[in-house]
């Protein structure tokens, strides 16, 4: 769960570590770390209802997300 | 450069393969490829000014800019 980014602290409270299909994510966004939160946030906002939710940049999940993003450009344009 | 982000077509007309550095950036925006626009799109918004860039997902300097930002939190948090 994300809240409004402010300058002087974190914008997730809430991180989650269950994997984001990359079909149904309608943006992904990456925050890196700052002097005012001491680590990067990622942040997925959801198709279907515009929810986002903040994403663990530790997990396997996220590197796999990264990767299928990624792979899909070379995909459609090979 | 991005422009609004329609459902239309894809928000890039303006595509950089010039690095960026992690630490002038505020965040990293990635759009999954979608019916409207048929590639992934990487928009980096730089700390200083909010300026927007639109970057080459297949670049180099995109897989070491995303690997820069994962490893800002364990560089942090050991």
């Amino acid at each position: 769960i994300p809240l409004m980014r402010t300058t002087t602290r974190c914008t997730c409270i809430k991180i989650s570590n269950q994997p984001v299909n990359p079909k149904s994510l309608e943006k992904l966004e990456l925050i890196p770390a700052t002097e005012f939160c001491p680590h990067v946030e990622i942040i997925a906002t959801m198709k279907k209802n515009g929810e986002k939710r903040c994403l663990n940049p530790e997990s396997k999940a996220i590197k796999n997300l990264l990767k299928a993003i990624r792979r899909e450009r070379s995909k459609r344009s090979p």
